[in-house]
């Protein structure tokens, strides 16, 4: 096992009926400023119940944070934060929402043009707005973690901070508040949740049995709910795993320790940022091909994903992992999510740009070898058409 | 699933050499007060390491908590403290020095007579010295959540209590400072913390998937490391997985959204209180047959611990529910960890008085549905001889 430093204060209220907690959980004298995405949940309900529980507080409302949410739009709620003295910041919403909840935190905070959070990867965060989140789609995990990808739209750029500022006070899980979720939305976040969890576990083996398992444990979860949450929208049972399930996956528990290769994350920005797919999308679209790439270093690991997961014993060590491999692609198909480029409208002619993006941005070492260069993820993405 | 509230902020700091952390970790200002248990830590250099790392600090040193740890020594810290000063505590040890200085913590900003502490488990605690530990025995957990429990030698009484203000500030977990434990403390060890896991395990299914499979994770690693921790002591990563093992079987994780039965430990209590016998011990005791006892209310889930856990798949239901449970006894036997009373010379002579001090204690409905009354107690112990 390697050495690893723990740290996870976010306190979570878990089920039906936690949002009236929130009486309790914002500070009394809070001056509040919820922060918002789409419509739904103004029309569905939750925004009334947020504030209601609320009560007296002084309320302000900031609508429109995008699904990649956008330095452009975040600067607008720090504007407005510093000329009505909010002081604490409640996020309602998704993984986007909450990500721009941390990043509106910090810049609120910050000395500085406010894009250096970003290219800094979250380094000279010093401190940040105090705020917590009601969750209502299951997906990033950003409810329970210190990190956050924002997206600069004038400069087509998507990049990750994390600081251990910008954990949330507090995240409400209630599990009902997704059943009025698209199905889109929901098969986005099963896939987000399930390749969270093999960016910290398709590796290398360093004899981190719990971490392993727990991984193990979250994998099988969503293959087992994924397809309910589907089917049964209104299950409350399968929603709080899936819901839970997709909070455990990026925590830290089961990414402590162990190494961790985020290539599928980094390759996937640039597919969002360059044609707006859908983040858990660009994932479906990278994993398969980065695994079959990669089989050699990671040969270990997927021979025991394999067996441990996809319960695959049959055949030599190369069909075994081509088996694992391939039941990951049909599972992601078996939620109607589309796993090739092609699936959206993207040829080989698109690939040149995507790997000019990944060096923008220097992703040009990825993996948990850093051997992921720009010619690995053209060969990738190739992989993928 | 059943609604919950998680909140775990104690920092871990896991791994070969981080006790240097110690540096940064603890309050560049602080005047700290070392809590010890027996002398080990002073021979093997620990204590030396810790000393080192806290450097130009003013240190005290106050040795001597017991295995179980006894409110009449731990009040001679807390004079300690206030005749000295003391603004932050340092545990090192195992689980009754961090048991025992999260009651010094509380009981030091405690307006009123301390042992109130235990016998409103918690309730009135309103504010705790802070803290940290440096654990070198991995069994209780104690490193990494808010529990604690003191014996009052001249009552015979051994009583728990739980606040969120006796979380550590942080825990240091150094894998190699388990190495010269004497055998019968590492078998106690991965005892405790087997049984930590099925109290929060073995009731009844309530569809908590990640939380079942997450305590299964921690049981299997604990049959694979057990035997190896004992033969192989030096075995840095054997090691590292049963110190992680033993922190994640009670660091509130898996005990999330699901019923708790802690009628084992508080029956082992009392084995403890009367005849001294080893708290891990007194569980290896208790444990086998209560599940006995309790077999009809705990079918559903003894069934997905005999298939998940011991890969038992033949016979009936009852064939292998009692397969499961003769492995748990045979496993703590390999352990060298007797499972009968008689293996600690106690007999039927014994049992009333077992059964009035748990009477004493309130100890009438235990168990996930509080139907272990005296009675049930008293068979369990029955069925113990």
């Amino acid at each position: 096992m390697q050495n690893f430093d723990f740290y996870n204060p976010t306190r979570i209220c878990f089920g039906e009926g936690q949002i009236a907690k929130l009486a309790d959980l914002v500070p009394q004298d809070a001056k509040v400023l919820i922060l918002l995405g789409g419509s739904s949940a103004r029309r569905n309900g939750t925004l009334e119940e947020v504030k209601q529980a609320l009560g007296e507080r002084p309320q302000f409302e900031f609508d429109g944070i995008e699904p990649n949410p956008t330095y452009e739009t975040l600067m607008k709620a720090v504007a407005f934060i510093k000329e009505n003295d909010v002081d604490f910041l409640l996020a309602v919403g998704g993984g986007s929402v909450i990500d721009g909840t941390k990043f509106v935190a910090a810049a609120a905070h910050y000395d500085g043009e406010p894009w250096e959070i970003l290219q800094t990867f979250g380094a000279k965060v010093m401190s940040a707005m105090p705020f917590g989140s009601v969750l209502t789609l299951p997906a990033t995990g950003s409810e329970m973690n210190s990190g956050s990808v924002v997206t600069r739209k004038s400069l087509k750029a998507k990049l990750p901070f994390m600081s251990p500022h910008v954990f949330p006070q507090f995240s409400v899980l209630d599990p009902v508040k997704t059943y009025t979720l698209p199905k889109r939305q929901i098969a986005n976040g099963v896939v987000d949740a399930f390749v969270h969890t093999t960016e910290q576990y398709l590796t290398y083996p360093v004899g981190a049995m719990v971490q392993d398992r727990y991984a193990e444990s979250l994998l099988k979860t969503l293959i087992e709910v994924g397809p309910k949450a589907l089917a049964t929208p209104e299950d409350y049972n399968v929603r709080a795993n899936l819901m839970w399930t997709a909070t455990c996956a990026l925590n830290g528990v089961i990414g402590a320790g162990v190494p961790h290769d985020w290539a599928t994350h980094m390759i996937g920005h640039e597919l969002t940022a360059l044609h707006d797919i859908d983040h858990a999308r660009t994932l479906a679209i990278v994993l398969p091909s980065l695994l079959r790439h990669t089989k050699a270093e990671k040969k270990a690991k997927l021979l025991q994903y394999a067996e441990r997961v996809w319960d695959i014993t049959e055949g030599d060590d190369d069909a075994r992992i081509d088996a694992a491999i391939e039941k990951t692609q049909a599972f992601f198909e078996s939620l109607e999510i589309g796993t090739h480029l092609s699936d959206y409208e993207l040829d080989e002619s698109h690939l040149d740009a995507l790997v000019d993006q990944l060096e923008t941005h220097g992703m040009v070492a990825l993996g948990e070898h850093q051997k992921i260069d720009l010619d690995a993820s053209r060969a990738i993405l190739k992989g993928a058409l």
